[in-house]
């Protein structure tokens, strides 16, 4: 426990743990591979309009669930810095093909326009269409640097993670629920599928990176799917108390496009109750992996209920 | 060779060889296939969107491409069987996507409404972004089916014939090129990208279905290209020459959108003989490959220029 005001520690329990060091170095190494992998050969504006889809935006939220999962089963680095551009390719594709005009129609995405109001609906389009088949090409790479077995299992998870099973049968339940009442059970299916499907993804690459055994590896999947979830319904508390500028997205507009919530279903005070379960779920199941050094998921999970934007 | 009305063989050259016989046989096998694997659980119209996309339609050039250099290696077909509906995934999705109002906005397709006027705009979106996924989800097993190293090469082919150096890219270029004259060469690179990637991905896919040594895998990347410019520079001459009903798809619509094709850039006389000369680079290249049975792959160049549809 760190009680003093010496401790660069983010919280108790992660004492000697610098958790914001532990972000900074791992943002720089994956913005730094983003920039050198994405758009760069692309003819025309392809490449500029798949750069500005993915480049100087975004928590990187996933990414970091993969190096940190990737380090609690001291896996492969490179194996995990391609899955992590890998994951957050598949994020950002899914943002600019949602943002257009025939899904949600927003203009504004992280303080700027959106790639289609920049680039034109074709372009949006296309940079989402590339964006996509480069998440398999970063994980596939022909020089030796991940064994062949991996990138096999990292694909898997990937295609499975985004597919019609996971964010885009997602992302279907909820265009088909706009302006209807859906039960709890319902909800949490549109979620775990939208948006925890990637996030538990994210976690489960990480651990693809390296040898775990089986009784780990199931506790990560718990963990990734708190995690996941709580996500959703932070981000469904925050739609209603935040307000746009701190979002960097227009705020308040799930209830002006009628999209059912965790706070119109269970309003605000039961939501943030659910938030701070699945919290206590994920700390439960990283106790409960035997994994040695946990302590950068752990921070990830706090990170996720506790932030404001 | 085959001189006889007796024999069963499409041309002199494949003799003893069924053509016919053979692409019933693998069409079959692809469209149950394709049946089996695509949207049966995703939710909603999701599933149906992908379906419609998919089945019931379509040349299967790439499935059946995919199959003959598979056999030509004497390689896996339960390989080569998810690689050729991973290729005939991704480019139904591509036709989704290319028929949608943002882009060239056609409302028929195989003599069906198009996927968008079908089931909306967002609709359309969603399916060819899942269908994309599912690409890579056939290709990555975890059955024991596929080995790995396998499955990762399978990925690694595909990701690149999919995305901004390959199909993707091809179809930028050709967003860009609209009203404009383009050089013969730079109407092939369009095209080589566009159309040839994918089509050359296929032969690539088979062949890494099983063991192949350089110069036959070089001799097939030569048979890939000339098979993938043909069949471009075909649908150029078709797009000329034939009425809606025949191709169907809606016939002139390249000159009716002012986009640069062989036909506009060579004539109708000398796009023809490109053809002709691509084919005997195709054929060439089979005769170098020192594969013992090429059989299918030359029929299908053949029949790649010799279509009427």
């Amino acid at each position: 426990m760190s009680g003093g005001g010496v401790s660069r520690g983010v919280d108790v329990g992660l004492s000697a743990f610098d958790f914001p060091a532990w972000c900074r170095s791992h943002l720089e190494c994956v913005e730094q591979a983003l920039s050198d992998w994405v758009g760069q050969d692309a003819p025309h504006d392809l490449g500029q309009a798949m750069r500005y889809a993915v480049l100087d935006g975004g928590k990187r939220l996933r990414p970091l669930l993969v190096r940190a999962a990737q380090e609690a089963v001291q896996g492969l680095p490179e194996a995990s810095l391609r899955a992590a551009c890998s994951v957050e390719l598949i994020h950002a594709y899914s943002l600019v093909h949602d943002d257009m005009p025939c899904m949600d129609n927003d203009v504004l995405r992280r303080g700027k326009p959106t790639v289609h109001v920049q680039f034109g609906e074709a372009g949006a389009l296309l940079a989402g269409d590339a964006l996509q088949a480069l998440a398999f090409e970063l994980l596939t790479p022909d020089d030796g640097s991940v064994p062949d077995a991996m990138q096999a299992v990292l694909c898997r998870l990937l295609a499975r993670a985004a597919g019609s099973e996971g964010m885009a049968g997602g992302q279907a339940i909820d265009l088909a629920s706009v302006g209807k009442v859906l039960s709890e059970e319902q909800l949490r299916r549109m979620h775990r599928l939208k948006t925890g499907a990637l996030l538990q993804g994210s976690v489960m690459m990480g651990a693809a990176c390296g040898a775990v055994d089986e009784p780990a590896r199931q506790a990560l999947c718990r963990y990734g799917a708190a995690v996941g979830l709580a996500f959703q319904v932070v981000d469904d508390i925050l739609d209603v108390v935040a307000d746009s500028s701190t979002l960097g997205k227009t705020a308040g507009k799930d209830a002006a496009q009628d999209k059912p919530t965790y706070v119109s279903l269970l309003g605000l005070e039961r939501s943030r109750r659910h938030a701070a379960e699945l919290l206590e779920e994920a700390e439960k199941a990283l106790a409960e992996s035997g994994l040695a050094d946990t302590r950068a998921l752990l921070a990830l999970a706090r990170m996720v209920v506790e932030r404001s934007h």
